[in-house]
């Protein structure tokens, strides 16, 4: 069942850039951009490669029918069904006769072979809706033989010309892995990763930025504008608002530049947390000199695991404060700390219990909203740059679009090896490939224009109410 | 400073009744429609009434210029400061050379004498925004002798012929307090009371809802829609929602309606925390017998509150759990629990650990939004109808709009007597007179529509996603 809003959204069409206008004529252009790690190159020997292909405009290239299978992996971000959307759209137009099927609930439907042969009719509700529920999706990463052997076994009995993945960091660094092993054993299907995060850290000099942090970014916004207004309406608290990005603090960046609040915090800054707790005491007392008894903070989830002097041996007060559990080591579990509410409980410490803070934390609720029509436009266009990619034989490419500051209409597409954007990392004591997270940039744009304004938003209320998202 | 969508806003003209159009002919027809309450009708010997004053077009009624005086009292509301906006626009209309002027900071700020003279320039960046922000807000009740004086004193010094409260039950019980006050001491000020609280629990005969629910119920859908589309992507935990609604669960039972949660708690229903946890338990079970093991449940914030057999001498153990302080005589301050947590907790014991629920709390980020067409609409009316009952003599009036589900031409507007809303109450160990919250009706309309879904939520996930607010 669908809501008003919902059904008006349905009859929502993506505009397509000129230069997927037909798609039988488009081929792609393979240039050496990058230099692949020596590293990688070892794990990776059939597949290495430093190569980008873009999209471009040659003759009509015909096509038999094609097979392709997608799939959602990890957390939801807004825009899901429109890369399903693109994808069908395009596989029709490319190559008549073509079947798309969707594995079920994540990487585990691939390895047990759970699928839907994906139809218009079943697209219908879906288009320029939020959410992953079409399919489902799941954790599950596929890199055991077993696995391997099994998901190997799926697409030869399907016969899958493709595999699209939809997924953020790992989940394409998953489909580097799957491409490779589908090379060494001669198995037909080519992958291809879409990029999807609502975290904002995937991002590399090709894809611009993740699809979902728009929506997801906007939704916090909205929630940040309100509860910035009510502050300075109601006068009696420190709003301390928790944002979703363990690693990476694009979110909490991004909605700071929309909204404007007293401080927001950067991971990526790598402060101790007596510098932060000083740094809000200090903005607190400024801010009480000037009769202002409230304020706005913006908190990245990840914060407390960026800070050099975190204690992990903290005191069982604050243990049992912060209602936190210790594992067999006696040490507490980082991850599972309210951060806003350990900055409140620190604060405190040094102010005095009158200092009156509530917490917030914005996440799920911004994972599946309906689509901005960014989101929605890019969504479809990747859909569609997979199904090129995968209909002209690339293999371990993330699909990309570029230009995303420009109209629809002039948007660019292409793939990026997934291997040129791998290094080895140590997770869990060894050392592994994976495509690294982008963090925010210190020196990049953002954080400069935010530090322009910082000072400016301690004091002063500037703050900005971006309103829900409106679709015209 | 403002969002490019808040900057569009302010140019969003609300739509005027016919009724209005000349406000220079609107007078006021009485009528006796309701019985008072004898033990008021003796502490209100000055303005104990049953009237009902609607507005009819006579003719042409000359003023001389007015004073008028307003205030925020209580939490915000969304359309505030459109109630300003409807009596700047009135008063200048309805008598040339009129002055409003806005206390500052609640009604300490009419104890005090602090406050601003509205001009249109003033007005210019606020009309259809959310938020208090323009005068701010506060919880002062003018109660005692000292305080009645002040506040007297200031009509005087100031010269107002009317003052109008912008609040809730019992900011509009504080008005008919002032009121009789002023009446008895032949102070001309005119005292006018005007319905807000998103909770929407101030409703009467003529009051059909009070101003800033819309926004706030369709701003807690949005996220509440968005939520249950992730619990069915992720398939990985139920969320308890709990929503502002202290006392009364408008808020949580119209959420339900727009959203359709697998379950919704009713405060109204009175049920124990043995049968609530009970019901919480079998939904678990049945959907998991489905495969389900997902789920989204509403719970309004005074839920605990109304369980008949909480025990107030809860053990340790539960009290660390939820992290809440004891009184001198060692009871918990249940309103301090966080319900949504209280329920985890409880199903917790009944189902081990690995029952995977998330908590979360909407309420602040609904309370200054930028208000919704109809708030914009309904508050401009509002503060117009306001402007009215003072400018023809009216007191002790909360002013209302009628048939709010018409078009806003069509919409009427009239005064009801805050006297014959009011009844004596015990609260603190004393008998005081307070208007009655409006509590969800277990017969009414609301109730009855969700009843009859009920059973169709449990197990289907026939989840709605009403999304963002749209304005156009």
């Amino acid at each position: 069942m669908l809501s008003p809003l919902a059904k008006k959204r349905l009859t929502y069409e993506p505009p397509i850039p000129k230069i997927l206008k037909d798609l039988s004529k488009v081929t792609f252009r393979h240039e050496h951009a990058m230099a692949p790690h020596a590293d990688i190159a070892a794990l990776f020997p059939q597949t290495i490669s430093g190569e980008v292909a873009s999209a471009e405009v040659t003759e009509t290239q015909k096509l038999g029918p094609l097979k392709i299978g997608v799939v959602f992996s990890g957390g939801p971000a807004s825009g899901g069904h429109n890369v399903i959307a693109g994808l069908f759209d395009a596989l029709q137009k490319l190559a008549n006769g073509s079947t798309l099927i969707g594995f079920q609930d994540g990487p585990q439907g691939i390895i047990d072979g759970e699928f839907v042969v994906i139809t218009a009719k079943l697209l219908e509700n879906y288009r320029n809706q939020g959410g992953f529920d079409l399919l489902g999706s799941g954790r599950v990463k596929i890199e055991t033989d077993v696995q391997l052997q099994s998901s190997m076994a799926q697409m030869k009995k399907i016969g899958l010309d493709g595999l699209v993945i939809i997924g953020g960091d790992d989940s394409n660094t998953n489909a580097a892995v799957l491409a490779e092993y589908f090379a060494k054993h001669e198995c037909k299907t080519r992958v291809i990763g879409v990029p999807k995060t609502i975290d904002g850290d995937l991002q590399n000099p090709y894809v611009e930025i993740s699809f979902g942090f728009d929506t997801a970014t906007k939704t916090y916004s909205e929630l940040i504008g309100n509860i910035a207004r009510d502050a300075l309406s109601s006068k009696k608290y420190y709003h301390f608002i928790r944002l979703m990005g363990r690693t990476a603090s694009h979110i909490a960046l991004e909605c700071a530049l929309s909204t404007h609040p007293n401080l927001v915090l950067i991971s990526e800054e790598k402060k101790s947390l007596s510098a932060i707790t000083k740094e809000i005491v200090d903005l607190v007392k400024e801010r009480a000199a000037e009769g202002k008894h409230y304020g706005v903070i913006l908190v990245p989830e990840g914060l407390i695991e960026s800070m050099p002097d975190i204690n992990l041996n903290m005191s069982d007060d604050i243990a049992r404060h912060l209602g936190v559990e210790r594992d067999a080591h006696g040490n507490v579990n980082v991850s599972a700390i309210e951060t806003e509410k350990f900055l409140i409980y620190n604060v405190k410490k040094e102010l005095g219990e009158k200092f009156a803070a509530l917490s917030h934390f914005f996440g799920y609720e911004g994972r599946c909203g309906l689509p901005t029509n960014f989101d929605a436009n890019y969504c479809y266009v990747l859909g569609m740059a997979a199904a090129l990619l995968v209909a002209r034989g690339e293999t371990s490419k993330m699909a990309f679009v570029g230009h995303l500051s420009h109209p629809p209409e002039k948007w660019t597409v292409g793939g990026v090896s997934l291997t040129a954007l791998m290094h080895l990392e140590e997770r869990k004591g060894k050392r592994i490939p994976v495509i690294a997270k982008a963090l925010v940039d210190l020196h990049g744009k953002a954080y400069r224009e935010m530090q322009a304004q910082r000072a400016q938003w301690r004091l002063h209320d500037d703050y900005l109410s971006p309103g829900p998202i409106q679709f015209v």
